[in-house]
């Protein structure tokens, strides 16, 4: 039986108002605090952000995508120069997902359409093949035609030897039938148990295992899956898939969701991360986010502040062009104080890099500082004083 | 008579086998010592590296264009940002160009072509007048009419503010006739002369001025430009226009200036900076280089090393696909030794930006880094042998 020994999750404080939690996550590379925040270097790297840039923005875990990096690199090439945490020169906790997610929806898409529910099907056109046994899929690298399968899945991810794992599963979009939804979570149920067999057979302690809940937008479902989770010896527990169209859709699919989880499992929500949704589903139980918005706004010349009116500001703007303030003095970061909005407008409309790179350390240091934030408000019972701070009354 | 109380140029040691020599350069954000490089922040901004990164990779002056400037963000807005070394956050020694050498020859295209001699003539579609008053140009920004003059190119300079300026030039093209060099060398003698008054004019003791040796390939022109320069109250020398198509030819107008300059004055080559020309021309008595090559071959996945076979080594090679080797480990900077060269060459792979932004602090690394041993090796009387040590026997 699977009991991760080098892991651990310890939740030492509750919110009196909301389920909103506390917690230690003890892994091989480090133990974090949560709620925390996983940072996307979907290729083996943040966009943007060498390693001890994200140290010096106090970032403590981030994640890569086992899709990306199956095609390129590849695991074995990754395996050969050590594993993941030397290859890019990431010493802390990493997380890697299953591959599935974007395999099932996106091809190189983007992630946000397909879990706001934007997609309306799988169109994506490199999918060959569903079937029990896994999936086949066209490189968009070099149009070989792979095969991916719990036990392949597994197979890579112990490869490339990130801390914290993820199942494999079918990520059904939006607009499928209910009927489909269904036979797809009972699919994802056993590859979950595929999983489970693959990772205890090849097990050597360095890794964990987080099952992950589907049943797209109807209660009904996610109860199941969740409960699936809740009785097999996964690490975590994660909320995946299409999670409705509107915030309050997401939200009543999460308040479906996690009830009938584990409940001293960490929970993940994937792929999810706007300042407002870590507010909002903190306060469900939610221990960790991640999301690629803090370092693609960042390429989008989109500061993260707290208390500006809808999360950021666009230093594209005109209104920027003469602004002699620094982006943000309460980030105690160089990138956020020593230079003005007025120049950081003027390296984007000269689209040079450094406004990128700028930005994106400014957005990962403002997330962390709203994940410390919350940690404390959590303490001291004043999260809502605090979102009304990040988010204005 | 200017007289630059706040600059000052000592050379206190020659060489016993060439011209080369240490300096030390005085400027009222610091003093460097010489021979030294100065990095491109072409739209006062270095490409993918911010100052504290340029700082890191223990860099002493950095330049950026007044052409570009002017257009983008324009003289006045940095000026009431506070000048360019407050707007773009850099502290040291700073150095802007006249803007005339992009207006002659380049609009937005490459400087090398033109100092090389692959452009042939004043085909550049932007200029629109070239008269004794000054030239007429067209915006590559929003294709505005703008007149550039000796005096607008003092008064756009003063108000940028950095600490050494250069004079107003005409540079020509390579295959333009003798007649025409000789005509137009004479006339950056006069625009040389008309800066000098408007630069006094408005001196308040913050900068110095550099004039610049013009004369096209030809020898007699040079002589004449070189003791013009000498005869002027400018604070430097600058070796400008167009250096030949080889490096032979290069290296004989070089000979056939500096000889004639002032000899107590810091002499800078304009726009020249391969690893293989810093030593040439350090022999020849050059004091500062600058060059786009250390961020621009970064670019292009192409790492500058000591000793490597053509100076550099491009990381897109295949070769490098497994290379567990890190970059360098003799420049004793994080981003040279601390990610593989395997590493670099997936992120090249990927077109991930970070590939982009190590190589460009290491390529800054090792310039700087050279830049160092041949002081220390003018000192000792090895030159020979480090030129060996870096270029290969």
């Amino acid at each position: 039986m699977l009991d991760y020994p080098e892991f651990s999750f310890d939740i030492h404080h509750t919110d009196s108002k909301s389920k909103a939690r506390l917690g230690r996550l003890k892994t091989p590379h480090g133990t974090i605090e949560t709620p925390n925040y996983i940072f996307c270097g979907t290729k083996a790297a943040i966009k943007g952000l060498s390693p001890a840039q994200m140290i010096e923005a106090r970032t403590d875990i981030i994640l890569s995508n086992t899709y990306h990096l199956m095609l390129r690199p590849g695991a074995d090439l990754v395996e050969r120069m050590g594993g993941l945490h030397k290859f890019m020169g990431w010493n802390g906790p990493l997380l890697t997902d299953s591959g599935g997610f974007q395999v099932f929806s996106l091809g190189e898409g983007t992630m946000a359409d397909e879990i706001k529910g934007r997609n309306r099907g799988h169109d994506n056109k490199n999918l060959l093949e569903i079937t029990e046994e896994g999936c086949v899929f066209r490189s968009y690298v070099d149009g070989r035609k792979i095969k991916l399968t719990p036990e392949s899945a597994m197979e890579i991810q112990r490869k490339l030897g990130a801390d914290l794992l993820m199942q494999f599963d079918e990520c059904t979009p939006y607009h499928v039938t209910k009927d489909y939804t269904a036979r797809s979570m009972e699919m994802s149920i056993r590859w979950g148990d595929r999983c489970l067999v693959e990772f205890e057979r090849r097990d050597n302690g360095a890794q964990a295992l987080y099952g992950i809940i589907q049943g797209g937008v109807y209660g009904d479902l996610r109860r199941i899956s969740a409960e699936y989770t809740k009785d097999r010896p996964f690490f975590g527990t994660a909320v995946g898939g299409c999670l409705g169209g509107s915030d309050e859709e997401m939200e009543t699919v999460v308040a479906a969701s996690l009830p009938y989880a584990h409940p001293a499992r960490p929970v993940h929500f994937l792929g999810i991360g706007k300042i407002k949704d870590v507010f909002r589903f903190v306060r469900m139980g939610v221990d960790t986010f991640d999301c690629v918005i803090p370092t693609r706004l960042a390429r989008h010349g989109t500061a993260l502040l707290k208390g500006a009116p809808g999360e950021s500001i666009n230093l594209n703007n005109a209104r920027y062009r003469e602004d002699q303030s620094p982006l943000d003095e309460g980030n105690n970061l160089e990138a956020s104080s020593s230079f003005s909005k007025a120049y950081i407008h003027h390296l984007l409309k000269c689209e040079e890099l450094l406004a990128m790179q700028i930005l994106a350390q400014h957005n990962v240091a403002t997330i962390n500082r709203l994940m410390r934030e919350i940690r404390l408000a959590i303490k001291t019972g004043t999260l809502d004083a605090l979102e009304k701070e990040w988010l204005g009354s």
